[in-house]
């Protein structure tokens, strides 16, 4: 039976659930190649948790949580509970009244209900661990090397407040309140266990993971993720994107989420010329091609010269970002974007909330970024101000309890 | 000429800007009824501002400015660069890319460019005059007795960083990038005479505008806004919405705007019962059902009793919001739901973004919120921490350069 299959006692359970339930038409249509269905089902098992090369949703609701219990079966036991709650959420969500409107009725409702009557939403749920799990677990001979924090780069201004985390949950969707609510849900789970350590809302994807999706604008005005490693590319994946041999059992086909919270000076930029936006990321602003070609995807021509020198120029953004740049290193990219009211000094706190999937992030992420901090022309006008990496395990087979098993066996 | 005709000059000006432009589509189907057109396009003049009884949309991104120049004449100025960017974004955004490529290279673009290409999302553009507009301006003479600051109601614990402001802009719009780039770009356009005291996303409408929108859940998990004021309702609306001649000449037509930042303390509400959630609203959870009848929409029995007292508790929000227990004052609800990161202390910022439309704040809103705040069983889930009461002018004639003229002639 594939891992994908729609049991009939779960369609029996959908229809059991009543006409009000709006899921059980999204259920309906639960996909069977990983990819949203039409009416917003995402498929919830699979050989990488969904949320990484899954098509960006428009809505993020993140969460890092720290672990306050240091019972290896207690987490282990929350980790059930999660995944349990997640597969449910993201499916066909059969349970949500019954969970919300308790049989019951003096006991506190299972399901906060605000998501009652709202369809899946391409609903995904992407977990992941980070450096202190294992120390709190007393398996720190299990965190691979990969699991470091990271080298201060230049320019850092990192507020521990929204830095690091035991634990993270990436919830996206198509609806705020549906992500909003998978994850109040999954921190209540988590009383006792976890506790919330830093939240970030993010709208407005900032690249495409699959050929199929236009290509957005970030809080610069500029086409963002255009040379974003794709859903389509799997052999690109395969070397960029998921763990393999040389990871340890159960990160294999799993990945490391990057996440950096880049507060941007928008009040300064704004102020700049259109020419030296365009001179500092290296593309056009309307169109979104590299300065040496016409059309958004035309390869960039890093050795293109003109009258003052390279025309993508040394110090632009695309060039230090670029795989040529970086020793062939590239990354998924599944940023947001965020304005979190105001900065006090009359200002939008506005920005790009980075989120990167490499399979390693210590050559993948640290040197590229090493080199944005010390040489990229944007640097003026970004500060990073939080940081986390976390291993993402991969995706459960169909009767899989959860994604931590072979980590915490 | 309908003040909402659109003008062949218009027009031609939007096929002059290219097929790139989605907006043009969405600017053919411009409204005459004051309605969002299918395509997405609300009327920006109007006998009222747009964005109190238009549907209400998904998305809130909402800013209150403090004036920092007491310069009459350029604020005057910026309110009339205000609403011609107002109308532009709001409408056909025709200009957009003309804004966001300027033909000058070296030029700062007008347009910071992050909604190139998006259609108008139904935005809206709402301005209104905080108390502290009139004094420094010299026109306290000119403030209405109904926009005074509220009295400390019991329970409050406002943050001056949340609270007051002299000038406000509620940007509501299907697409949160939408309604970020209007207030991004008008917060730009008023460096010198203004500058952001504080600002508030939300997601997740928690009232409907019109009969022919569906009621969505707060955060508690409960419908919100069943009970609310309706476009289709323009007697009602007369009577508790427009201020009329009891007001000012520059106001007429016009409303206030009252907003509430009120955090909701959702770990202890999750923990209550189903029962006694249901008993402290009034209704029931499921169906939103007052608690004396089984549809959403059936009139609440104020005077149904059963064994051990009323059937809608005496201390229900229900029961103390109603028409009846306020000498029939009634308000257009418009508010959002928030999540704002984390308090620091393990649990999300979460909560209601409440925004309520009321002809005059000190006999609608103040007495009822002075009952909720001693009385409602609810009040011990919340913790108001920011609060505002702005004057909002009525909208605009074809030809009027700004909602201002009349209050600084």
């Amino acid at each position: 039976m594939s891992p994908w299959h729609l049991s009939r006692r779960r369609l029996f359970g959908l229809a059991g659930a009543g006409a009000a339930l709006a899921g059980a038409g999204a259920a309906a249509g639960y996909g069977l190649s990983g990819a949203p269905a039409a009416d917003g089902v995402v498929a919830f098992r699979g050989e990488h948790q969904a949320g990484i090369v899954t098509p960006a949703q428009d809505r993020l609701h993140f969460v890092a949580l720290d672990l306050t219990s240091t019972d290896r079966a207690a987490v282990a036991d929350l980790l059930r509970r999660w995944t349990a709650a997640a597969e449910r959420m993201t499916t066909g969500r059969e349970t949500a009244v019954g969970g919300a409107i308790p049989a019951n009725r003096y006991a506190a409702p299972a399901d906060t209900g605000e998501a009652l009557g709202l369809p899946a939403a391409s609903l995904t749920l992407t977990f992941g661990v980070g450096p202190g799990f294992f120390d709190k677990l007393g398996i720190a001979d299990r965190r691979p090397p990969q699991l470091a924090g990271f080298p201060r780069f230049q320019g850092d201004r990192l507020d521990p407040a929204r830095s690091g985390g035991d634990l993270c949950i990436q919830a996206c969707a198509d609806d705020p309140q549906v992500a909003v609510h998978a994850v109040r849900n999954l921190v209540r789970d988590g009383f006792g266990v976890t506790e919330v350590r830093w939240s970030q809302l993010g709208f407005g994807r900032t690249s495409s993971t699959s050929t199929g999706q236009a290509t957005p604008r970030n809080l610069f005005g500029f086409k963002d993720g255009t040379n974003n490693l794709k859903a389509e590319e799997p052999d690109l994946l395969a070397q960029h994107v998921w763990v393999g041999d040389e990871g340890p059992d159960w990160l294999r086909g799993g990945s490391y989420l990057v996440a950096r919270r880049i507060r941007m000076h928008i009040e300064t930029w704004d102020r700049s010329g259109l020419d030296e936006q365009e001179q500092i990321i290296g593309r056009d602003k309307g169109e979104g091609a590299p300065l040496t070609g016409t059309g958004e995807f035309d390869l960039a021509d890093l050795t293109a010269t003109g009258p003052s020198g390279p025309v993508i120029p040394d110090d632009s953004h695309i060039r230090l970002a670029s795989a040529e740049a970086n020793g062939g290193a590239r990354m998924l990219r599944r940023g947001y974007n965020f304005v979190d009211g105001t900065d006090g000094r009359g200002h939008l706190d506005a920005g790009l909330f980075f989120v990167a999937f490499v399979r390693d992030p210590l050559t993948q992420y640290v040197p590229m970024q090493r080199r944005l901090a010390r040489s990229d022309a944007l640097s003026e006008y970004l500060e990073h101000n939080g940081s986390a990496v976390f291993a993402v395990p991969p995706g459960l087979a169909e009767g899989d309890d959860h994604w931590g098993r072979a980590l915490l066996a």
